[in-house]
């Protein structure tokens, strides 16, 4: 089985010399941050990853959660519960959220750490307070005072724990389908009566009680998504006191079988008339539910990087370890039966690809991390703003694009293992079956894909876009002539240019015809993250430039990201010249088969 | 539960307008084979692999195989065991195989299309026969006349099955390392004694004996992979009047759990001085194995593209049903509730990706299916040595590609169906679990492209290249300045001119250094494989655009040809441009990377 190690030196490397977090120093929630207390945290957190969540991950796979049809429970694998209760005692379930209802308010950015070495050692055990966590942040934003004592407290602890039902049969990514209805009953509560599916953590053994986000529609509400509004619908509803009173009318009626993720519960749940409470303004429900989503999917992107993480190691792992063959070169090890396998060229392709997109995603979403930790709590207006158009932009790529080299670098991991990369008890292919869902759930790829074309490229006269390309564009004015990193600098610049086009071209096709952002889309959310991968590549390779050229090689780790920035320049961001020329085909060749030639 | 047609339409398209099966007059095995007796094989194949296998490939999934620790069994999954009779007794075991021991002596390239029809509704299944064929192959190619009267009658009939024992633990690609030994015994047979893994279909109930092949080391043998001999281990021995006698020292020691093609048993099997027989020359037995891995590596491809053809198919029935959403162009079933995702550019983008993967590579198979049986069977031998080469050129091209479009086309259909593809019930996961192994077993994929850089590039003078490149040159001089297929012509012609262009690079960096052989292997593979398939897309919009404009338009197969070819041209053919910058970045980057840096 693998045992994974928390890429701790990297996560010092983007803290520490990567991001600007003195530039954050006028922020309320970093008062108290100190450089000794994020290693402090990560090397807490890499504990919990490494010694309490990893050794579950593949009891979790192999038994699963277990539904009774009868009683409408949902048992945990063994292990789970107890884990769960260690893990929120420790204090990580509150670890980013507010103080003053029991959180440890510490910045977001910090979060994403955490959550992709959970993600990495466990994305099953994972789900449960990530959902709690939106969850608390749709009722923080948007709850009564009154539903924010209520329910915050209990959830931060981790004795209770939150879900969102969005999904139904008929509608997933159309919520403007959504039937289930919310009837005001005369205490101004509402019944909610309807079925939702796919809920994550709909139903389980590991807390007291469990707080559902519901979309529904009112009884005189407009058609489509401008009549959603949003319940609080407890699992057992609350007394005044706090204690918890009777059982509400919803239960867990079935749980799915899946590819992977199967200690992460995937209920159908379903609505007799359960008390619930509005949250927020009536009919306005889905932009409550929009502001989690899109936390949400940054966090599934980190998901899809943990895993790749995880998958990577354990290739690396093997490929020491496994002796096949000799180098083309010359046996390299004569006095062993054979070469290790890392002398083959072809490994060598597949694990480098997979730390460059792993290196390369995670200093995209510790930045980003900044500048959604900027926008939420800046004293300055037009710096908030400024970077929660960095933000808007990156949401979509963030969650299509880490969730892409998830799936992509966990198949690498197979594949570097050969035929043992197939058999479940070398622990590998789990990562490819868990992963895959990232893929799909908080929006689908395509749907991000669209998010980025239809709406951040047109949105706010151009802001999202000047949010990437002006910084971008600085540093490049800042690199310019500069010999030592022009391999870096340069294949930037060029991208950079050739994605300003590309951009051009498509706003210009679009404004003509909106199916052109449907065709461009997929193709031009490769080609953006391609090129935002590329500029924290330069970046990196700038610092590790300078740190090298003042005689400090940190064990080998500053050569190590110029060799890896290297590999990226030459062998991938080539990619965008297959991707440039794809979304300037057009909508036409997608468009044109008849719909009963499929 | 997807419901799998075969695509008959395409392979009468295939066989009697874009194959030039006439050509073939000359071969005797062509004597019997008219237009309608293959359409009628197709049409009765497509019965069995629709009504017989497809109904079991769910149930082959979720009950797998099952190990008898003690008794050594391996027992099917429920339904099998009859199903595999019909099969056998309808004649379908011996279709290709040799009259003179009761085949049917079809063409292998009819073989192949039943070979994807089969694989498409039941990979696990289609395992048993498939290793049979290969067994049977390598008897009939190297086994002395009263080997094949044992073993080759009861091969072809089903009633015995075989098996390929190549693998042990400490070698999988690196047969040199083998060390199961064989002693010779008084009587000229051999006592085997060592362990095998992953074998397929190494035990199971089917069948009243099991051959198995078995490579080994006489004890005197040199080392390395000169010292390989080949074996033949029946289960049970085989008494002189052909009746079965002693059960022989071979058992199935335990089976893997692995992700996917659970009903194909994947056996460790251990030998405990079983009595073998040497099949073909002392040493030489890798040679022997190697003759059937080549056809094996063709029909692995085969599997790849049967189970994309399956999962393409239920993709596009659930997007037809699926109401989800508006078209950005307006409402298309303004009366409907949504309209079929089938209207949103990124589903049809999928859809045309997995068309045009799946109808090239099926062209490219039985253009290939075609060149093998020349190879086989012409008279004239510089006809059969000048077909060998392009069969030589394509086996590790069509095995590493069709098995990528195979996961690619299956992930797809996954991707199309959103949530509801992650859900085991929707049967289209296992379609990508069960495919992922293809592109690891029969030489990894990375061996492939290792094989077709470092083997086929140099090997006869340049032979296997020009097999490919002159029928190129030859259909472009013929279709150059047609106007109505210059959109397909022209793009097929930059691309081949690059691939030369490119193969001249490669092959001046690896006679500097061999290192640069494996450092362009999987680019290049994967460049050769386009700029094949868009031969393939050229070759067929040529004939659709000449029906047309004769007025014939089989009910729109041909425009679904155009349309078809104008997407792959525009919209795949492209990543062409990111290949070869990748290739011509050569070994340096890829190798730099210090071993400890990992």
């Amino acid at each position: 089985m693998p045992q994974y190690r928390a890429p701790l030196d990297d996560f010092r490397f983007l803290y520490h010399e990567f991001l600007d977090l003195d530039g954050l120093g006028e922020l309320p929630t970093m008062a108290e941050v100190s450089p000794d207390l994020i290693d402090s945290i990560l090397e807490e957190s890499a504990k919990v990853a490494q010694e309490l969540l990893q050794p579950l991950n593949e009891v979790g796979d192999r038994i699963g959660c277990k539904h009774d049809g009868e009683a409408h429970t949902v048992t945990m694998p063994e292990g789970f519960v107890e884990a769960y209760r260690q893990y929120c005692e420790a204090g990580w379930s509150g670890l980013v959220a507010d103080p003053e209802f029991g959180g440890q308010g510490l910045p977001t950015f910090i979060g994403l750490a955490i959550s992709e070495m959970n993600n990495a050692a466990n994305p099953s055990f994972s789900a449960y307070p990530g959902l709690t966590l939106g969850a608390y942040e749709v009722i923080h934003a948007y709850g009564s005072e009154e539903q924010k004592q209520t329910y915050l407290p209990n959830m931060i602890s981790g004795q209770w724990s939150g879900t969102m039902n969005l999904t139904e049969p008929q509608c997933g990514t159309d919520l403007g389908l959504i039937r289930t209805k919310a009837e005001p009953n005369e205490d101004g509560s509402y019944s909610i009566t309807g079925t939702k599916i796919w809920i994550t953590a709909g139903e389980h053994d590991m807390v007291d009680n469990i707080v559902h986000l519901v979309l529904a529609r009112l009884p005189d509400a407009p058609e489509g998504t401008r009549g959603i509004s949003l319940f609080i619908v407890p699992k057992f509803l609350v007394n005044e006191d706090g204690t918890l009173g009777e059982r509400n009318g919803v239960v867990c009626s079935s749980i799915e079988k899946k590819m992977g993720i199967k200690a992460s519960a995937t209920c159908e749940m379903t609505y007799s008339g359960a008390r619930g409470f509005l949250i927020g303004e009536p009919n306005r429900g889905l932009m409550a539910m929009f502001t989690m989503m899109n936390a949400a999917r940054l966090v599934t992107g980190i998901q899809g990087l943990g895993m790749a993480e995880a998958a990577y190691q354990a290739a690396v792992t093997f490929a020491r370890e496994r002796l096949q063959g000799r180098s083309l070169g010359g046996a390299k090890s004569p006095d062993k039966p054979a070469d290790s396998i890392l002398v083959h060229p072809d490994v060598r392709r597949m694990l480098m690809i997979s730390r460059a997109h792993i290196e390369g995603a995670r200093a995209l979403g510790l930045y980003t991390g900044v500048q959604l930790e900027t926008e939420q709590h800046h004293p300055d207006e037009a710096v908030r703003r400024k970077a929660g158009y960095w933000v808007e932009l990156m949401t979509p790529i963030i969650k299509a694009h880490f969730t892409d080299i998830g799936f992509e670098v966990t198949n690498l991991g197979m594949q570097v293992h050969g035929g043992a990369g197939y058999v479940t008890d070398t622990g590998v292919e789990q990562f490819a079956r868990d992963v895959r869902i990232t893929q799909i759930y908080e929006g689908t790829n395509g749907v991000q894909a669209l998010d980025l074309v239809g709406r951040k490229l047109v949105a706010n006269n151009g802001e999202n876009l000047k949010a990437f390309f002006e910084p971008v564009q600085a540093f490049l004015a800042e690199q310019s002539g500069k010999e030592a990193v022009a391999e870096f600098v340069t294949p930037l610049a060029e991208a950079v240019q050739a994605l300003q086009e590309t951009t051009a071209w498509v706003y210009q096709q679009m404004a003509r015809d909106p199916i052109e952002a449907g065709a461009a889309s997929s193709d031009y959310l490769k080609l953006f993250a391609l090129t935002a991968t590329a500029f924290m590549w330069a970046r990196m390779a700038v610092i590790a430039r300078a740190k090298l050229d003042a005689g400090e090689t940190r064990g080998g780790f500053y050569q190590a990201k110029l060799d890896t920035a290297r590999f990226f320049m030459t062998r991938m961001l080539p990619d965008r010249l297959g991707l440039e020329a794809k979304v300037k085909a057009g909508a036409g060749p997608m468009m044109a088969l008849a719909d009963e030639a499929f």
